[in-house]
């Protein structure tokens, strides 16, 4: 446990924030902002996003009466200094580990959490929620407070929150979060625009033109001058209100403030709560802010893992032998491989470069591949767009982000049955993010959707023959596969064409046949060994990667030898790939015993996901146990 | 067949249309108006929108080159002159008719139909692919236009795909068909903004400020005017353009023009086609145009079904009976019941008061009802966020359209077991409007989500008592019920709670079992007198009506005493409830025959729901054929 700064010591919730002078403030965040480096340095976590709102954080939690005044930080690995003030400075490293504290605002955690916010661009349309519930309920007095970055701000949903607010005369501040980054750099034209509004660009521009105008105006003479100095005034207001894309949306516009002067901040907070109806407050801040290393890399330390604070030297894990690469790093790789071969080939991400490593072809192939900020949905329809011309996009999307493109993936891709290649990375259990980030449901979701091909590779040579085999298909095609390494050292094989819909027979077995989907079927290499020689025997083991379209002949196969059935996925077991293979059995009038293993009907919370896949059954002891059990419970038939 | 008029009767493709002189516009509109009004009066359809846009067709089709230039439609069913100028004028009777045209541009239906758009807002996304693509391969003659209303511009994917598009150098054209409606009136703060634009209301606003200040200014003297009109045209310019909403996007705005003025239309479109770079024309028109009546009410007038076009007088069906209502209606009327007894209950719905009769409660109950636009994510976590302050709200969004929501649904809503009641309109195959709109899907993508109740009513009683019980009920609770009319005239019977999870036996029988879930039970009368006393007395039947929870109580029953099982929903069988029944068997050592009714895998066209069932072999005929061949295969055992 790390110990904090005298003030920060003293401050258990925010009201013993709230009993102090003002002027305490600065040493308040100062406090925060080690105790934050200190912790993350240590146990890791989310850094450079909240560094950046030390100040904010202190400021709302000072001014609003909280948790009565309901505060929504939009993506909330943003909250940390948060939940540091609001009574968990304590447990705070226990964060993000099994059984500990969650990464993210959340409400069973903490009257303080009013929304569980894992996802980007929802915190307006719940602030508003909640604005439009208690006035209803009669309490006029109430705050609402939507803390949103910049990049969140493009996600679709924001917006739409905003022409709703903008509409209603509701009781909500939007803290518009601006540091020109979501974890990579922002993109897109709104960014541009924040940025002209800070500069004051626009501003600018027309008083220059004004300037220049009276210049050919000196036949009125010097007066002119004069003149136009209070007429600028009067444009003032007008330009920089009446003009703002936010004022346009109805939203009373304030700023750009200085995001990290507290004093300032405080103030300006007293202020906005004396006005009424919905209103924006354009903060300015770094990521990073108050540590160099980070304000220098955003994208890097925006969630760095663990370091030498003195430094800045990020801690590597130093091997013997050589290691597997991650999957993200085998996806963009083979990615830029595939497209120098075929020129069709095109890149797609909303928002995560670097996270699926779509970067390198972004960077190799700067006209083929996009980042189109945080926008799912516009990313698989701009992606089926692009196909419609006859290229190959990689749609690259997070499996637990696709769920926010899910009609795109069935209206504009999968009804016109186009040529849209989705890659659905953290797929399964997303470890220490937790809930709002496993990617449980994509096999269910996308399995009942005509057209779709779904495959899951269970190693590194899989995955680039899939993506391969994906160019060469004529369809919409899905390849799942999950956050970090794979299983081969030596992944850079040839690759080659599969045939879809088949799967591969890892051994055969006498007993118990064992049917995985993806990565997960490499915990089969120690469930034998758990299991031991003779028992080992028997149990047969296929990788069977598609679930859409299932290998019929191999389940035939199965079916036909085995009565004794386990199916394994990272995924949820209703409706999943362990589903598909009832239906393919009810289908086909086979009867067997049949153990489905995966994700429960539950949320799982946060944790390793070996710890995750323990917890839930699908663990190598897990597995072991399944079949000892199915293998004596058959035995007594 | 309607016959054309003259100049409309020489126009096969659009290349017949450019032969035309610029003179011969104007008639040309008129003989298209007028072969709509001709044709959805006597073959119904969708009208104040096509008449709306009929002089922005002409002029599209007209000055551009397509197909070879790209077109889209947004929300396609305002290309109804589209269909007609390009090849499909002889046969536009057969549209919306079971093996007819389509009522959307469809892709497989024409080369000119560039994009399949039945769902709102996806234009720009697509269009702006096309023209990224076409610009990677070296077109830089190409246009893309997207024509996309005022209200689909209100969903946030319209916003993510401007964002990009700023931020590009695309060949891109957004026209945007500005008449203030979405089905019923549009909502939101841009919608006044664009009204704002339209009246200059904010240029004229800064004019008189400054012609105000320049009263003051009384000592420059009479040169002071003189001056101000000088310096109003550097300003307005920044004005008018700097301070646009869409400048602000970095797309060139244009506009307002009157979308009626085709000879005007023709002139700008040539103009823009010069410029380079993404533009926003802003074209203001009226739903209904040229025809009275539906200028006059244009709700009634979206699809008004069959009318006399010289009195405007729509249609009624006379019956001779009473007749059952929509469930649209009870779910109107019954929502408003329960609200007038529990203060807690909301309803919100986006953009479809009058579709879903949410209107009913908005018109009775204003403060209390809420159309939030054509925003579907922002509807689900704007009434996740009222339950967070203990409100009960009912969320009404059709099943097609739940798919845009789908995140929202798991993240904000089920991860946090809110308490949002969700009730899916259209669920099932959704008649004329085809594939884009058959809720075909919901039962499968919702069944996989923790803490999710999902109840589906076989009549009115059923939808009424299942509303009664989700406000009883503490977390996400599901109602799917399908378009059009029950079964119980007289419905307005007293509510009773439900005990959630809980099927009902109908009949018992000896040899079939058949579990239907929802409406489409009721075909189970048909089926019964199809196959005659002796076999329909071997015919057992159960109104499953929860998909999740399974009443296991009665599957236990069930599976105890059937070999031969049957389910039936109208929703896609790949994960969907007879899948959930194929579950609950495995996990209990269950095994019978069971043959699962439902969308089968594919894209199913459009026609009546009763067409589309019979095609998918769910019809009466179809379940008593299944019924038959189940006993006569086990009876071969």
């Amino acid at each position: 446990m790390i110990k904090p700064g005298a003030l920060l010591e003293k401050i258990t919730t925010p009201a013993d924030l709230r009993a102090m002078p003002h002027t305490d403030l600065i040493q308040v965040c100062d406090d925060l902002r080690q105790f934050i480096i200190d912790n993350v340095s240590v146990f890791g976590g989310h850094f450079g996003a909240n560094l950046g709102v030390v100040e904010l954080t202190v400021a709302l939690h000072y001014v609003f009466n909280t948790p009565s005044d309901q505060l929504v930080w939009d993506v909330g690995h943003q909250a940390y200094g948060h939940k540091i003030l609001t009574g968990r400075k304590d447990n705070f490293h226990t964060q993000r580990y099994y059984g500990g504290l969650s990464g993210f605002p959340k409400r069973k955690e903490s009257i303080y959490d009013t929304f569980g916010v894992g996802h980007s661009s929802t915190s307006i349309s719940a602030a508003l929620g909640m604005s439009i519930a208690n006035q209803y309920l009669g309490d006029n007095e109430k705050q609402h407070i939507a803390v949103i970055g910049d990049g969140a701000l493009t996600g679709g949903m924001a917006f739409e929150a905003m022409n709703h607010a903008g509409f209603t005369n509701s009781n909500i501040i939007i803290v518009l979060n601006d540091n020109c980054m979501s974890i990579d750099p922002n993109v897109g034209a709104l960014k541009d625009y924040l940025t002209d509004i800070t500069t004051s660009k626009t501003y600018n521009k027309v008083k220059s033109d004004v300037w220049n105008l009276l210049g050919k105006l000196s036949k009125f003479g010097t007066n002119a001058q004069d003149i136009v100095s209070k007429i600028e005034g009067a444009f003032k207001s007008a330009l920089l209100h009446q003009s703002n894309l936010f004022e346009s949306l109805n939203l009373r516009y304030f700023g750009p403030v200085d995001g990290h002067d507290v004093d300032h901040l405080v103030n300006i907070f007293n202020d906005l709560k004396q006005i009424p109806g919905p209103k924006i407050l354009h903060c300015v801040t770094t990521k990073g802010k108050g540590y160099a290393p980070a304000e220098k890399d955003q994208t890097k330390w925006h969630a760095p893992g663990l370091f030498d604070k003195l430094t800045g030297a990020i801690q590597k894990k130093v091997h013997d032998k050589p290691q597997a690469p991650k999957y993200q790093d085998v996806f963009g790789h083979t990615l830029v491989e595939l497209a120098k071969e075929n020129t069709k080939i095109m890149g797609v991400t909303p928002a995560m470069p670097s996270g699926s490593s779509m970067n390198i072809m972004m960077k190799e192939m700067p006209d083929r591949a996009f980042d189109v900020g945080i926008a799912e949905q516009h990313a698989v329809t701009f992606s089926a767009g692009l196909a419609t011309q006859g290229l190959i996009p990689f749609c690259n999307i997070y499996s637990t982000f696709m769920q926010r493109a899910y009609d795109q993936v069935i209206h504009d891709v999968c009804l016109q049955d186009l040529h849209v290649i989705l890659c659905l990375d953290r797929a399964g259990f997303a470890g220490a993010d937790g809930p709002t980030h496993h990617g449980a449901y994509d096999v269910a979701y996308m399995r009942c959707i005509p057209n779709m091909v779904i495959a899951a590779p269970m190693n590194e040579e899989e995955l680039r023959n899939m993506m391969y085999t994906a160019t060469e298909n004529k369809g919409p095609f899905t390849i799942r596969y999950p956050r970090g390494e794979g299983v081969m050292p030596e992944w850079r094989l040839p690759m080659q064409l599969q045939q879809i819909g088949t799967g591969r027979v890892l051994r055969e077995g006498s007993e118990v046949a064992v049917l995985s989907l993806g990565h997960i079927g490499n915990y089969m290499t120690e469930v034998l060994d758990i299991l031991g020689g003779d028992t080992a025997e028997t149990v047969a083991h296929y990788d069977m990667r598609y679930v859409k379209p299932l290998d019929e002949a191999l389940l035939h196969h199965i079916f036909s030898k085995f009565n004794k059935v386990i199916t394994i996925e990272d995924g949820c077991i209703q409706g999943g790939f362990g589903s598909a293979v009832l239906e393919f059995m009810a289908d086909h009038g086979y009867s067997a015993t049949v153990k489905r293993l995966g994700i429960p009907d539950r949320v799982v919370e946060h944790g390793e996901q070996r710890e995750l896949h323990a917890e839930c059954g699908f663990d190598p002891a897990g597995i072991a146990e399944t079949i000892t059990s199915l293998k004596q419970v058959l035995a007594l038939v």
